[in-house]
This record gives structure tokens, sequence and C-alpha cells, in this order.
């Protein structure tokens, strides 16, 4: 393949103590070598080496640098690779970059390099993107779903899923081309139907997954509501200090977007708006219900927040009447102060979601509240290690096309239809499952889901 | 010296495609190995080598990594280094670096690794405070002074005049020790007065530069005021895409403590309260001039926005009140409306505060205001490359004391106080530019400095 060569940065952007820059192609090393001054030359270097040095510009260093240098095809992408290594400056390692794209490299596109390892056939679609929800991960267990999804384990049971689907596909071949017995056709259907039940049956019980696999992916985006003083600042805070909440900076632009995660018993729950919450309490609150809305519109999943020390407002009702279509779970806090709210009103308007009770002055009934989130979403264990968890949302999205293809096929045999037109059927299951791993994927598609990457990736 | 094995990560937080925790010490070739599978056990690696393999917990593999092998003295520490390269997601790099942790490694103060090149004698403190103004640096010019700092010069500097102090010092104890000569003393203090000045003099260019320095290093903190309406959010949109705005989330945590920096033509403006900017121009603002008054608390530098559209209101007026223990620049903003503002009215106002007028509908101004800024606190031009710049506020407060003990000498020789009394303040003044250099300095003077760092490095 003749690519050209490419740069980016490669660590998360902010103030660290090492930020890398990554440079990957057939001229990577040479490009490298304009900029970088040491003893020997890198050209010179054997592969999986590290050299010290400086960056040059005009005869100037503008940085101290370690530069690794490691050879095709024993790499991440499979190229030729140059990783810079500097003191982690902001502008310091842009300006290394700059460098480096005047002295012929091309900037990476995001998720480029990690392109260029499916490309090149180090790694598959789908463990491509593995490698993204690995970063992404937020709790270990989303992180054991990522790694078991890098190793392999999905690319093989999807592969033997189309072998087994091709299998049907050439008995059919054989069976049309000799019709040497009377029963072919109906040996033929049979035949079809029962692969194609064996076939369905496999990605019915990877669709099964897919709910927990999404959440442990993408974690649940949660709302806290409820009317001011009811101690919803307090209950994110008592999350946060009970299960260490892990914030996440998503473009490292603006502040609107960053994301604060909570992990919950292996739940990762992605709480929304907790600005608003901190803030409204802070200040004094005149929108409660009109920016519950709003954060709800957004929700999987909400904490309802009482005050059990104060009867039920009409506020309260309202809130109630917001989170109808929504699973919650009703937080009855203050249990430290006098009970005053009508707790049989309180369970008629949850219906069949739980309500807990807690006090932010004693801890009391944290505990409790985490079983129930955990319980509301996940039956048993959350065993990422051993099962084949779907949590992408691309992935899921083909297994249901494909089951509905298999569908397709099972009802054509029981319609009578002629074998040759229900293969059609057949094949576009194997097509569809190609896409997850990738073996049957157009260009646009690829550019498209790489471009979800982080750069440098 | 005998130090124990320490680990940290060395990237910034958050998503990025690479993640590296680096290992410092006698064993850590010995503990990476623990927790480290490949093909060759690194305690057989070559030094400056990289390793492909897999980090396991119990069997399990839980990150695909390269691991790079760096052996005394030829590293940052001059210890044993091993760093180990991850994909990058936080929960997955947690898990490595407890591994290591269980493992027998020691989790690394802020600023250890450059405490140990510090203690190893790879470095001097001023190199080493250097270090961290590199990463921090916001442009190009506070990156030069940080290098030129890096490289040693200010060290040199300092050195030159400590020895000119020894020097001094050692004269003095000759003339006093061998007394043949009747003008011993006279000709003792002259030349005591001749050195003593020369140093000054040296103390005192150093000092000029530190305004600017400090500027450099710490950005302006600046501080956006005016009516609502008045453009102040298109001014910071307009000084953000002009100028690409650096935005550091420096702890990592919650959304109050993001800082924006926009790089006026090598001035780094620190935004004050841009959040507060942001929202008061979409929302409803009630309480400008107050929000205003707080953040001029905080600021170095003040942008005082009107609407030259608009009349002088009391509310400007009040901001000019507010405004009066600062410098600022008055921007006229709307430029693109008739005029209905009194210039006059505006000027008396502003006083020596130059006066600019823009329109962010025609970008308009935008220049001279820029060239305004950069008058106010810089004379000629900013060349970081050439010149010595003193940016850091130990080494200020260090400068002015030693400065003191050299005028002590002066007024004590002047008093006809005996040299060897006067001596005292000279050695002070030696004792107290070496703190600079940290070729005199205290134990708990390096934990303070060095826990300023941060983590990783």
């Amino acid at each position: 393949m003749d690519l050209d060569t490419i740069a980016a940065i490669s660590t998360p952007p902010g103030e660290g103590a090492i930020a890398i820059i990554r440079l990957s192609g057939d001229e990577a090393i040479q490009i490298a070598d304009r900029i970088f001054y040491a003893k020997n030359r890198l050209a010179d270097a054997d592969s999986h080496t590290i050299h010290y040095g400086h960056i040059k510009e005009n005869g100037e260093a503008i940085e101290e640098v370690m530069t690794s240098v490691m050879r095709a095809p024993r790499t991440f992408t499979r190229e030729d690779v140059v990783e810079i290594n500097c003191h982690g400056g902001i502008v310091a390692v842009n300006r290394v970059l700059q460098l480096l794209l005047r002295s012929g490299a091309r900037l990476a596109e995001p998720g480029e390099f990690t392109k260029r390892a499916f490309l090149n056939g180090r790694i598959d679609l789908s463990q491509a993107e593995a490698v993204m929800d690995l970063i992404r991960a937020k709790t270990d267990r989303a992180m054991g779903v990522a790694l078991a999804q890098m190793d392999g384990n999905l690319s093989r049971l999807i592969r033997n899923l189309r072998q087994e689907i091709l299998d049907a596909l050439a008995q059919v071949e054989v069976n049309i081309d000799y019709p040497e017995y009377d029963d072919v056709e109906e040996m033929t259907q049979k035949m079809l139907v029962e692969k194609t039940l064996l076939v369905k049956a496999s990605v019915a019980q990877l669709l099964e997954t897919a709910q927990q696999g999404k959440i442990l992916r993408d974690g649940l985006a949660t709302a806290i509501i409820g009317r001011p003083n009811v101690g919803k600042s307090s209950l994110l805070n008592q999350l946060i200090q009970e299960e260490k909440a892990i914030v996440t900076d998503i473009a490292g632009t603006t502040r609107d977007i960053i994301e604060e995660y909570v992990n919950v018993r292996g739940v990762p729950l992605r709480l929304i708006d907790t600005a608003g919450i901190r803030e409204t309490e802070d200040i004094v609150e005149k929108i409660g219900v009109e920016r519950s809305r709003k954060a709800l519109q957004d929700a999987d999943f909400i904490l309802l927040v009482l005050n059990q020390n104060e009867p039920l407002t009409e506020e309260d009702r309202a809130l109630f009447e917001a989170a109808q279509n929504h699973r919650y779970v009703v937080v009855l806090n203050k249990t430290d102060l006098k009970r005053e709210i009508d707790i049989a009103q309180v369970q008629a308007l949850a219906g069949t979601n739980p309500v807990v009770e807690t006090s932010m002055l004693t801890d009391g009934g944290i505990i409790e509240l985490e079983e129930a989130i955990k319980k509301l979403f996940f039956t048993g264990e959350i065993d990422a290690g051993d099962a084949t968890y779907v949590s992408n949302t691309r992935h899921i999205a083909l297994l249901h096309q494909a089951a509905s293809a298999l569908d397709a096929v099972i009802e054509g045999v029981e319609a009578g239809m002629p074998v040759d037109i229900v293969q059609i059927d057949m094949t576009r299951a194997w097509d569809l499952l190609g896409e997850i791993t990738g073996d049957s994927v157009q260009d646009e598609l690829l550019d498209q889901l790489f471009n979800q990457f982080c750069l440098g990736k």
C-alpha cells in the first residue's frame, strides 16, 4: 500500500510530564532525522531503540527529547514508526509538530494510525473499535469488555457465524447443481432452515448482551433531579467521594462539555448537568423543574431526590410526572430528620421504581442506593471477563439487521419461495456480519468510523 | 544515594492515544519484569531498547504495551528508568499503575522524577524549575524564556556572580591575614565596594527583566468588563479566534478551574471568568457590575468594553471607577454603528489608559487593540531568545533579598564598619544567590518546590 507519512500528538492535551508525537509511514525516520539532532542519525539506528537528542529549528534547539525508532512491520501500524518524547509543554510540543509538518509529514486525521493498523492487516475492524473503547473505558468492567473484543473474541464469534452461513450457501449451490435426487429441494430447505436457526440463535444471544454492554461502554446518562435544598448536591458529592468520579474533558475546549462519571459497582453513571446541580444549590434556584426537564431529555436514568422531612409538594409531583418515561430510583433523603413525607403516596407515585432512604449526613443508604441502581440494569453478576458483550452501537445495529435477514430466509422457505431467492437474504446476513469485523466494508464507512477516534491514535 | 523505586503516570490525565507510566530507581527493571510478559525479560535487555508485550494480572492480560528500558546513568533521573507505553485509557492505565505499586514500586510524589534528576546532579534547581515552566508555557516567548533557563543561562549568570562574591571574600581574607601594608584596610574596603557595586548592577539588571518575565511565564490575569450587550462575548471570541486560545484544565477535576489563555503578540492573557461572560450574555444579565467587581479583584489587566452606539451610562462610569487601580484598555465597540458616545468624556475618564475603537462585525480595530495591550506591558521588542529573563517568583524574591544584602555591604563600608562584619552580609548575598541554582538549599524548600510540579515529572 502506498501511504504518505503522518504525524500527530498522541498524548492527551494538557500539562503533563511527557508528550509524544508519533510519526508513521515510509518516510517517518527520514523526516524525523531532518529535525532531530543527536550523536547518530536515526536512519542508522536499530529498530526498537531510543535516542537522546534535541529538536532544532533554524539551528536553535527548541526541545530536549527522547526519540524511539521502530521499523516495519513490528509496529502498531505495521509501518516505520518514530515517537518523539517531549517534555510535555503545550506550546513546545505544538512547535515540534509544526516543524515535522513543514519537514514532509502530513497531520494525521483522528484515528488514522489505527486505520493504518487495520488497512495493513494488523487488526480487524471490531478490534480497532475496541482500542478506542479501551481508551474510553470508565470502569474495570468496561475495560474487560473492550479487552476481550480487542483480543478478537467478538471477531472469532462473528467469523464462525459467517463460516456457518458460507457452508450453508455452498451446500445450497451443490444441491442446486446436482439435483440427482427427487427430494433435493426439500432437503436443501430443511438444511437451510436448520443452519439459519442456529446462526439466528447466536445472533440473538449476542444481542441480549447489548443493553448491558452498551451501558458498560458508554455509561448510563444519569440526571439527578429534585427541588432546591433536598440534597442533590450532597448526593452528587457522596457518590463522587465514594466511588471516585472520573472527569473527562471530551473535546478539550470549552467547559460546557466536561463529563463526570461515577463508577457504581461496575455501572458507570454519566452524570448530566452536574454544574447545574452545583450552581443551583449554591445560588438561588428559580428554575428547578424547568431545568430538570431539560436534563431529562438526554437521560437514560434518573435519581429523583425528595426531602422526607417535608410533605410532598406539587413540584415533587411534577417531577414524578416528568420522570415517568424513564427508569428511576426515588431517593428519600434526610432520614436523619423527622419523617414528614407520606411514604404510601411516594410509593404509589413511584410504582415499580425502587425507593431508597438515605441520609447524606450519616452516609446512611448509599450502599442500598448503589445496589438498587445495579439491580435496575443488570441481572446477576456483571462478569465482563467471561462473556462476549456487544457494546458498540454500530455492531448492535448490524446484528439487528442480520437477524432480520435471517428471519427473511426462514419466512421465505416457509412461504415456499425458490432456494435461489432465499439465498439472497442469506448472503445479505453474511455481508452484514462481515461489516462488524471489516471483512466487507466500504471506504466511506471506514472514514466515518475512524474519525470518531481521538487524534494521534 | 539510596532511593527507592518510584512510579507514576507521566502523561496528562484524559483520553489520549498513548499513556505512559514511568518507573525510576534501582529496582525499576526488576519490578517491571514482575508484571510485563514478552519474548524476553527486561533484565536481559540492552539499554535504550523497546519491547512489545502484555501486562498481566493473575495470569490475565490487562493491557497490550510497549515497554522501554533505559539504564542509569543515561536517563532523565540518572537512575534505571522503565517507561510503559499503554493504550491510553484512564481505567487501564490506573490498573497497570496499581499493579506496579503492589509489585514493589512506590507512587511518586509530584515532581519526584525531576527532584531525583536534581539530587543525582543531572540538573540544578533553576533548570529543574525551567522544566516545569516549559510544560506550562503558554506562548513561544514564554517557552523561549524557559528553554534558555533550562539550558542553564540563568544558572551560569548566577554562578558567575557568586564567583565574583567569592573572589571578593577571598581577597578580604587575604588582606586581613596579611596586613603587611598600612593602607590594607582602605584598599580592601575600596575593592569590596567596587565588587559589590558590580554584582549589585547585575542583580538589578536581572530584576528589571522580572516584570516582563513573570508576565511571559504566568500570563496577564485579564478581566473583560462592560455592561450587557456591549460585545464582551464577541470580543472574547474574536481574541480566541484570532490567536487560538489555549485552554488548560489545571487540576483536571472540576470545571471551576479551567483557565483560558489568549496569545496576544507574545503576551499571554489569562482570561478571568470567561464562563461568566459567556453565560451572562446568553441569559439575562442582572449582576453585571457586581460580577465585574469580583473579577477585578484577581485581575492584572482589564479590557473595559463600551458600546459607542450609546451615550455613556451611570453603569459605564461605575466600571471606570472600579477599574481605576488597574492598567486597562478601553474598547469602544460597535464602530459599525452610528457614534452616540461622547469621546471626550471617555478620554477624560480613561486618562492615560489607551482607548481603541473596534467593530466585532467587521473585525476592525483588533490589531490596534492587540498592539495597545503589548505596548502597555512591553517596551521595545520582546525577545525571549537573547535576553535572560527572570520569571520565577522564588528567583525574584531571592534576587531582591540578595540586592538588599549587597546594599548592606556598601552601607556598612560607608559607615566605617569593620570588614569582618561587612563580610557577613556579603556571605549572605552569596548564599541567597546559591538558593536560585540550588547550590545552597534546605530539604524542606526542595520538598515544597518539587511539590508544585505535576505528577509523573
